[in-house]
C-alpha cells in the first residue's frame, strides 16, 4: 500500500512513483506549469478565473508528467516537451469542464465543480477556449506528426464521451462496449501523451508505437481503477463523493463484473437503479456496494486493471532494443503502471 | 432589394451574390460538401446523426465559400482549399452547437435546434468532435501558417462568446464592448476564412493582410445586420422566431442605437426587459420593436454595417497591386459586402 509523502530510510524517496517522477522532473514541471498559467490568460477575466479554479485545484498532472518522462526517457533534454505537455493538460482540462457539464457534476478535486460555481455556459465556452489554446501550443511547436497524434486523440475522446452517453443506463452494455468507451475517453489521451515523447526525441516508429501502447494500457488500467474507486475509495482522498457513476447510471467495470454472477434479485436491483438512476433511494448505494463486495466485483476489476498494467510494462520493455534510454525513468514508468492499480485515490 | 432565385433577363444570373458565387464555385463546393459528409462520420451513429441534422439543414455556407473565393481570386486551382473550407465550416458548426446550448436556443435554420432534439449533452460533445475534426483536416493539409490562423481564430471565438455571456443583461455595455464581442465571436472566423485563401495561393503578406481585413469587416457587417434582422426579419425567411436576442437579454447594435436617444420611460423599459429577460411579458417584444423603429435604431445600425461593408471593399481593393487576380471574383466579393447589409435573412 503506497504511503503518501512517506520517506523510506534507504533511499529518501517517497514510495508513490508519481511523486517520485514529479520530484525527478521538478524543474521541467515548473516550466510546464508556467506555460499553463501563461496560456490560460485572456483579456476576458472570467476565462483565467474559471480555468485557474480547476487547474489550481491540483489534480495529479499525470498526463504532462507522462509526456515529459517519455521524452526524457530517450535522454532528450530539449524544451519542446514543455509546451506540448501543457497542451496535453489543456485538452484534459477542457474535457473535464465539458464532462462536468454533461454529467451535472457537483464536486471535482475536493472542490465544488466549476459548472456549479461559474455556470454550465461559461464551463462549455472556457473548455472551448482551452481546447483552442492546446492547438495554438501544438502549432507553435510545429510538428505535424504531433498535431496528428493529438488531433486524432481529441476526436477519439469526444467519440468515447458520446458512446458513454449512449451506454449510460443501457443494461445491454457489454464489457467490450465498456472497454471501447474507456479506450476512447481516457486511454487515447494517455496514449497520445506518451507517444509524443519519442516523436520529440526523434526515435524510430517502433519506439513510438511501444510508448503509444504503453500509454494506452496505462490509461485503461487507470480508468478501470477510477471506476472501482468510485465505489470503494476514501471520499476525502478521492476529492469527491463516492457513488457518482452509480447515481448517473454509468455501466462500469465493477457493475459488469457483478452482473456476471448476479442472481435474479441482484439483476433486478441493478436494472432498477441504473436504468432509472434519478429514482434511486438513499439505501441503494450502500446496497450496491454490498453486492459488489459479495460478488468480488472489485477484485475482478482490479485483475483486469492489472492485466492492462502488465501490458503497459510489456510495451515499455520493447524500447530495450533502442539505442539508449534512461533506465531509472523506465523503472519509474513501470512502477506507475503498478501504481495505477494499487492507488487509493 | 435582392430577389432570391430571380433570373435577370440580361445576364441570366440571380441577383443574390452569394448564390452567384455558389454557382461559379459549384464544382468546388460539391467537393467541400463531400469532405464535410465524409469527415463527420463516426462508428458512433449519434455523431453523424446530430452533425448531419444541423449541416444538412442548410445554412448559407458563407465561410467555406469565402475560403474558396479568396483562393480562386488569385487564379489558384489546387484542391487544397476543399479540406480547409470544410475545416472552417466544422469550426462554425461546432460553435453553433455550443452556442445553442449556451443560449438555450429553440430554433435554428427553420428546424428545432439540435440541443432540443438530441439533448444538451450530445450537442456539447458532438461540437467537440467537429472541432477536433477541423484540426485533423488542417493537419492533413499541413500548413502551419493556416493552423496558426485557424487556432488563433478558434481561441478568439470562445473569448468572444465568454465576453458575450458577461455583457448579456449588462446595461453598462458600450458600443465598443459590442464591437469587441462580434469581432471575436463572428468576424474572427470570417477573417480567417478569407486570410487562408492567399496563404494557399502563396501570395505575399500584403495580400494576406488585405483579405484578412476584408473578412473581418465582412463579418462585422454580417453580424450587425444579423442583430438587426433579429428584430426586423420575416420569421419564415430567417428560419427562426424573431426576438431571440431580446428574450436572452443580449445588448446588440439596435438596442445600443436606441439607448443613445432614449427618454426616461424607454430607458426604464430596456433596463427592465434586458436585465431580467425571464420576467418579460408578451407585449414587451412588440413594444421593443416599436421603440427601435421610433428611434431609427435599425437605420443607424445599418449605417454602421455599411461602414464596415465599405471597409471590406476598401481592403479588397488593395489586392489590385498584386500580380494577377480574377476580377469577376473580386467584383462578387464586393457585391457580397453590399449584400451583407441588404440581405433580408
Amino acid at each position: 500500500m503506497p504511503i503518501k509523502n512517506a520517506i523510506e530510510p534507504d533511499n529518501n524517496a517517497p514510495v508513490n512513483p508519481l511523486e517520485r517522477l514529479s520530484g525527478i522532473l521538478d524543474d521541467d514541471m515548473r516550466c510546464v506549469n508556467e506555460l499553463i498559467i501563461d496560456h490560460m490568460q485572456s483579456d476576458i477575466a472570467l476565462i483565467p478565473q474559471l480555468a485557474g479554479y480547476l487547474i489550481a485545484s491540483g489534480g495529479k498532472r499525470i498526463r504532462p508528467l507522462l509526456t515529459l518522462a517519455c521524452t526524457r526517457l530517450f535522454n532528450n533534454i530539449s524544451e519542446r516537451p514543455f509546451g506540448l505537455a501543457a497542451s496535453v493538460e489543456f485538452i484534459h482540462t477542457a474535457t473535464l469542464l465539458h464532462d462536468d457539464v454533461v454529467d451535472g457534476s457537483k464536486e471535482r478535486r475536493g472542490k465544488k465543480a466549476a459548472n456549479l460555481v461559474f455556470g454550465n455556459q461559461a464551463s462549455v465556452l472556457v473548455g472551448d477556449f482551452l481546447f483552442s489554446r492546446a492547438f495554438q501550443l501544438m502549432t507553435a511547436d510545429g510538428s505535424l506528426e504531433i498535431l496528428r497524434i493529438l488531433s486524432d486523440a481529441s476526436a477519439t475522446i469526444s467519440e468515447g464521451e458520446v458512446k458513454q452517453l449512449i451506454t449510460t443506463s443501457n443494461m445491454a452494455t457489454t464489457m467490450d462496449d465498456y472497454i471501447a468507451v474507456i479506450s476512447a475517453k481516457t486511454a487515447a489521451l494517455f496514449a497520445a501523451a506518451c507517444e509524443i515523447g519519442p516523436v520529440i526525441a526523434e526515435q524510430d516508429k517502433e519506439a513510438q508505437e511501444a510508448l503509444r501502447l504503453c500509454g494506452l494500457h496505462l490509461g485503461l488500467s487507470f480508468q478501470i481503477m477510477d471506476d472501482v474507486l468510485d465505489y470503494s475509495a476514501n471520499q476525502e482522498k478521492l476529492g469527491k463523493a463516492i457513488g457518482d457513476d452509480f447515481r448517473e447510471g454509468k455501466i462500469t467495470a465493477p457493475i459488469l463484473m457483478a452482473l456476471k454472477n448476479a442472481n435474479d434479485e441482484e439483476r433486478a436491483f441493478w436494472d432498477r437503479c441504473l436504468t432509472k438512476p434519478k429514482e434511486q433511494q438513499e439505501e441503494d448505494l450502500p446496497r450496491a456496494i454490498e453486492i459488489l463486495n459479495a460478488r468480488d466485483a472489485h477484485s475482478a476489476s482490479k485483475e483486469l486493471a492489472m492485466h492492462h498494467a502488465q501490458l503497459a510494462k510489456d510495451s515499455l520493455s520493447k524500447i530495450e532494443k533502442s539505442a539508449a534510454y534512461d533506465n531509472a525513468l523506465k523503472e519509474i514508468l513501470c512502477d506507475i503502471a503498478d501504481y495505477t492499480v494499487n492507488r487509493e485515490f
